[in-house]
């Protein structure tokens, strides 16, 4: 029987970085995958998707080159050719994650892992030892009763971005990140589109402001929205599935070739041996403290399996801290109010912190700014006017409580926020950190300065 | 006679920024302006450029097509267009600012300003009094003796964002930002182009990593590259123009329609009354304090006037900082160690503080990281795989001595360089703000970590 000090289970993002790292803090270390190394983040999830928005991109670039002054006869996309290049892309990630296991020296088991008493696991058959056993299973497309998927017709993530076939038109039934990016993607493609939410706002979960601009958005592009609306039942019996929609003026019937279902995740902790072991969760999710650690002695668990946001860059900023922890290094626990959240429809949205309804709700006096692409300068050169940046600072002293962006290229400025809550920032250090001209991260400035009544260019 | 408390002259982003601001604490202020609102950064520089590169991009885009999935069967650029839209983003700024100078109750003063003694200014021949008068009058493109400008063969900036055809062949002269910038956007037209830098790199205050990458690209997309060589005279009399090329291998002619000399620029110092007043000049710049106080009281400048990097960010800095002293609130001195710089050619650069050799020269012991986009998932995605972000760190104190970055989307990456520097970040702090993924600033976080041996996916 083979024995390390760490065995993760699992290969996603958040499981083969835990195992990198491990390694790097001169850990004997392997990682448990039973499918693809990277899981679903890079193989059925951001990374791919990312693939298909480039493609979904530069297709729109072609239909609006007249705006930049060219011109443009025949063009079209090649829809198997654009699932193809995700799949590739895909696949080159994969295998990066294999070289980086190799250069790191940590050990592949493949196969099913499932726990065992005695920190050993068992992987088909076979049984390994560790001191320190890392739960990192993630999550699956969560499946509503009432919207069961065949894979064919009514489809989650996974079969949405393999499809053989453009469907000609799609139900997509939930508006988070998933949702809307794949309903932003098949639009661009030319599919009709229909997307459902219960809620009474498209990407719920964001600063209202956002969701309201994002929804303006979805519409121009064609998109049909159905908000305060749920699928009620659907009948796959015929060519088109037809799904009852109940809406707030009541039940409507609409048709489509493909129903897709984003309507969140379930952990994958099933027949992993969290029973056998005596690991504690509830709703689902496995009961960590702030190191990780479950209540059972050498069994950790992070990223989706975990309570707190499912997102890729907190199961790998958990899974760091986890076996930094471990190995005794300068282990941090993490600010889960101060993770960002990535949207990449266009337009894109990025925010961290606290929404304007969340900060009231929580007692702050406000000081709220915000600034208009439609008043930058890079925008308007770059044809990118849709969109702003929203800042939320307490008026008493002075903390940055949130920041909410939509917009081109919005998700590779969020950083700037995050670095600057994590440190404490004021409003007034952000106004005096000189941002360059002409860039959309002057946005950033110029709402902090609306914050406190600064604003140049409004 | 006109009595304001400030008038400014000039309304670059200098001149009306500093206009607005002071209009904003109270101050009843005027902005003289000769030309059109806004100067040469929005009229002439930053934003017209910005709207023909991002026709550069899309046009870069319908030709590789392909590699997205798409095709494209018949694409062209049409050249008058793309400076049409280019001169349409431009007038509207300008008439932007117009909005703003009206909104803040500003006075606009057409016509050339003359400085007189006793804080008076004469405009056109009516003269106007100011308790303070901040010039910011600018500057323009500098001639070197051996490449006087014609304006139609031998052209500056100006004339090259406003030619009415597109020339078969163009030398650039010079590889700072406007360089490099007009150079990879006639390349991208179609247009044979060749640059000539004296010194031995491409955009030469950059880091040299950053130096040489941008030359790789350079090459790759098809551009000439002639360093360490020099123009030592041109010969317009023919058709094409004749340059004499000097290069360490000896003199060579090459020919081309058109001369662009990018070659830096000089103030404009000359006829606007420096002398009658006293005002002391050193080297063509306007000497100042930190709070931008000429040698004589009541008199001001800001922007490409002044020693200091010649930038519009920089220049309206400047202007609020010059101003907010005037009136008393909490200015704060310039960090000119701080003061991010941006080129936007295809790869785009953006760098703020010291690079590797400059630290070093500075007796620091360093830690650098380096982490490329050819490693970043997101980067794979969107197929913009070139380039990188270099970190320098002090060794000892763990100050974040420079940022480098170089590709797509950089320039709007480096505010969190720059604000993390500002609040005196430590790389550990860097590597614990979370980054979202996927995004191209990641490799933000990844150079930090790979500078203190923790790089994750290298």
């Amino acid at each position: 029987m083979s024995k390390y000090d760490v065995i993760v289970l699992g290969s996603g993002p958040g499981g083969y970085v835990t195992a990198i790292r491990a390694s790097q803090l001169g850990l004997k270390t392997a990682v448990v995958e039973k499918e693809s190394l990277g899981g679903v983040c890079l193989n059925w999830g951001c990374i791919p998707t990312k693939a298909l928005l480039k493609s979904a991109q530069v297709f729109d670039y072609l239909k609006h080159a007249e705006d930049y002054g060219l011109t443009v006869k025949e063009y079209d996309k090649d829809f198997t050719k654009v699932v193809e290049r995700s799949r590739g892309v895909a696949d080159g990630m994969s295998k990066g994650v294999q070289f980086l296991m190799k250069k790191n020296k940590i050990d592949v088991l493949n196969g099913f892992g499932k726990l065992k008493t005695g920190k050993k696991i068992d992987v088909d058959g076979k049984e390994y030892s560790a001191d320190h056993i890392v739960i990192a299973t993630g999550a699956r497309s969560r499946e509503l009763p009432n919207l069961p998927q065949d894979g064919k017709k009514v489809i989650g993530y996974r079969e949405a971005m393999t499809l053989k076939k453009q469907p000609k038109s799609m139900i997509v039934v939930g508006s988070g990140a998933i949702g809307v990016e794949f309903a932003h993607f098949y639009n661009s493609m030319g599919t009709d589109v229909t997307i459902v939410e219960f809620l009474p706002n498209l990407v719920p979960l964001e600063d209202i402001d956002v969701s309201k601009q994002f929804e303006k958005s979805f519409k121009k592009s064609g998109i049909k929205v159905m908000t305060k609306s749920s699928v009620e039942k659907v009948d796959t019996s015929g060519k088109l599935v037809k799904a009852t929609v109940k809406t707030a003026k009541g039940e409507e019937v609409i048709e489509a070739e493909i129903v897709l279902s984003a309507v969140g995740i379930v952990t994958n902790i099933e027949g992993i041996g969290l029973e056998d072991v005596g690991i504690v969760t509830d709703k689902g999710k496995i009961m960590v403290n702030d190191w990780y650690q479950t209540n059972i002695p050498g069994y950790y668990a992070i990223g989706d399996v975990t309570p707190g946001p499912a997102l890729a860059h907190v199961a790998s900023a958990e899974g760091i801290t986890c076996v930094e922890k471990i190995a005794g290094v300068h282990a941090e626990a993490i600010d889960y109010g101060n993770i960002p959240g990535c949207t990449y429809a266009t337009p894109e949205i990025a925010s961290v912190g606290m929404t304007e309804q969340q900060a009231k709700d929580a007692g702050y006096e406000l000081k709220v700014g915000k600034f208009p692409f439609s008043a930058s300068g890079k925008a308007s050169a770059a044809g990118t006017k849709d969109g702003f940046v929203k800042v939320i600072f307490d008026a008493k002293y002075g903390e940055w409580l949130g920041c909410h962006m939509i917009g081109a290229g919005v998700t590779d400025m969020i950083a700037e926020a995050v670095l600057g809550r994590k440190l404490e920032t004021t409003g007034h250090e952000v106004l005096k950190a000189i941002h360059p001209h002409p860039t959309m991260s002057e946005a950033v400035m110029e709402a902090v300065a609306d914050a406190y009544g600064e604003v140049i260019h409004l």
